[in-house]
């Protein structure tokens, strides 16, 4: 190494000076690792779980294109674009409605640590998994945290909202459309007017069931929605759409303490995705390749249309749940009009350790279900129908593999 | 819209009563945006601004597989793969190694978020934007911070962190290794032992200068050192590599306070990372298909070798350096051995305005070189060299478009 370094000493100069100095009082320790000298392998997966579901192939190879600045102009005509389809999926005119680089839980904590102050009121519906690490977020940023819990399979009537808002009288209430833990579609009707008669703010987690179950963000009064990018809309995770009401932008500008963090600040994003009338200003590398593919999955469900979308997953799901039911499998969630249209839940198959079931599917077929997770793991198995995987034909590939499994597994170990 | 409904509920039975009765009470009302019928078009571009640079066509290419699931095997063998990389990169032994779900702003929050308590005592070298940036946080997030400020070109010597470590006796140091915004590199020897004679622990930003400028995280006591993707890694924005030292570990684990973010919450990251020896339990969904291509882009350097990446980078920045004084323009730092080998800084040329040059070199040759950014804004011109992007051939094209726009751009109007 040194007579490296005299050389390149000699042919830089002064320039070399402080590289020469480090160099010559430290050796590299930590050898390359020889498990990056093998080339990258990605087996091929049918993705039926609750998400990520597999990308749609024009998703796909938006991924392989080359870089462009987060500054240019192109890329700020991709965001615009951006801007526009979430606007669409959500059926919202929110000026304030952009995508944030993370996934579905970094778009939570940016609704909770912008919207929440330390000491606001939050009441959170806990259904599921969503609901639990609401909470969890709430309390980290000190707010008072009032959940409302229900069984998993449970979801939150009007009458018990308004029992606790007019009890906690709360900044803001946390509920999730699509329950990808329970399989439960929360009905959404009349609680944004709800909420805004006890002046209260309503926030709705749709990860796991827009461009599934319908949602009309304006007309049903929600003020924060959030959704991501790997379920339905069949792009890759790492980017996650968000969109706030007028209402909660006003909440946001009249803090009185700033966010928590400076890299999920909505007034930096705001201006960041022109979504002010200000020049944009830098505020953080945004994750470009991943937004060429949010950018075309959102064209591929403007193209298709968002009640075709509905159509395809309802469909395909009533389709599977037939099938399911074929098998002699019970449906989680009794009630047919409270089922999720995207991620259908099955009680876990009596005799059976569900993790046998999962396994041997993944095994021998190369299909993703999986059990629950949170307050419903060991309860359930999850099969998803999310975008370009909802087919009747991925319904006959799933089902086949799980009458197998049920063929093969071990019985009455537990 | 309602005939389809009816024909739908016809179909479907009670399957479809949530979903009827919230179709038939509400409309579509926001249309398919026009824009997103056009199909996307990505220009060609030579990214020699300060980051993101071009992708590697090994790191392209990865960015078009398919997904597979985040608690798949093969996804936990990637990781595992990732970690192994970031340690040789980083030239460390810590276990508490890991890729962070956003950008390089986002590993910040990450090590501020974990590492401070409110009421923490905070010293932050500011240099340029990424200090600005440290401090704005900390204070966010309720430490008590102390900025050490430098002029754009300064760093911060042994003397002074000495006087700053024991006026203020902070939890926490705060330096900048590559501060793209006035091209200087931080020298780092002797710091983490200083910091450590002050019961301090020793956080270094090495996002633009890991794999140009030579850094020994173990030897030079750096407790924690974090890194982006899109720079000399020349991967996808969107992912930023992360080490904690047992030091900072231990700090981590002995907090009376959960840090704000569940996100980032380090703890639930080194499991579902696989640095403890717990089974991994879900955390939140990776951006998989950008850990694919962050992992072919340390296989690149691996195979490379850190020595001979770093050698490249201090060649072909030398010779920009050398071009560039043919030009007559004036290099912005003045000591040889201070300057970034990375991102170079050239005074704004006297007699223009510093839009015009950049705007030109973009307009006539597709290349991005930027201007200053934050404290450095309108005094410097900035030229990135990273990774693949580090060749004579990109400073001769660089150069020409240079020498073109000193000719074409409007003198003295300022």
């Amino acid at each position: 190494m040194f007579r490296t370094l005299a050389a390149a000493s000699a042919a830089l100069g002064p320039q070399a000076a402080g590289w020469v100095r480090t160099m010559a009082s430290h050796q590299l320790l930590v050898a390359p690792p020889e498990a990056l000298f093998k080339p990258l392998t990605i087996p091929s997966r049918l993705l039926l779980g609750p998400g990520p579901a597999n990308l749609a192939p024009r998703a796909q190879a938006a991924g392989a294109l080359q870089m462009i600045g987060h500054m240019h102009k192109e890329m700020h005509q991709i965001m615009d674009e951006i801007k526009q389809g979430i606007q669409y999926v959500f059926q919202t005119k929110n000026p304030l409605t952009l995508a944030i680089s993370g996934s579905g839980h970094c778009a939570l904590e940016a609704a909770l640590f912008n919207i929440l102050e330390p000491g606001d009121s939050f009441l959170v519906g806990v259904s599921g998994i969503w609901g639990q690490r609401a909470a969890d977020i709430g309390e980290r940023i000190g707010a008072q945290v009032h959940p409302m819990v229900k069984e998993p399979g449970g979801y939150h009537t009007l009458q018990e909202v308004e029992e606790g808002l007019a009890q906690h009288k709360p900044e803001l209430l946390f509920l999730t459309q699509g329950e990808s833990s329970s399989g439960v579609l929360q009905p959404l009707d009349g609680y944004g007017e709800l909420c805004h008669r006890y002046k209260c703010l309503l926030l709705v987690d749709s990860v796991a069931s827009l461009g599934g179950a319908p949602i009309f963000m304006d007309q049903q009064g929600i003020d924060i929605l959030y959704s991501g990018s790997q379920k339905v809309l069949n792009a890759p995770p790492g980017t996650s759409l968000i969109s706030f009401s007028d209402k909660a932008r006003s909440k946001i500008y009249a803090r009185k303490t700033k966010p928590f963090s400076f890299y999920l600040d909505i007034k930096w994003l705001a201006n960041f995705w022109g979504c002010d009338d200000k020049p944009r200003i830098y505020h953080h590398t945004t994750p470009n390749i991943s937004l060429y593919s949010l950018r075309e999955s959102l064209a591929l469900i403007a193209e298709q249309g968002l009640e075709e979308s509905w159509r395809r997953h309802r469909e395909a799901t009533a389709y599977l749940h037939g099938r399911l039911q074929g098998l002699g499998l019970q449906l989680f969630v009794k009630d047919p009009a409270l089922r999720l249209p995207t991620v259908t839940t099955v009680a876990a198959p009596a005799g059976y350790d569900w993790r046998d079931i999962v396994n041997y599917v993944m095994d021998h077929f190369s299909i993703e279900i999986t059990g629950g997770l949170g307050p419903s793991l060991g309860k359930v198995l999850r099969i998803g129908l999310l975008g370009c995987n909802a087919t009747r034909e991925n319904v006959d590939r799933v089902i086949a593999a799980l009458q197998a499994a049920l063929q093969h597994c071990p019985r009455n170990k537990l």
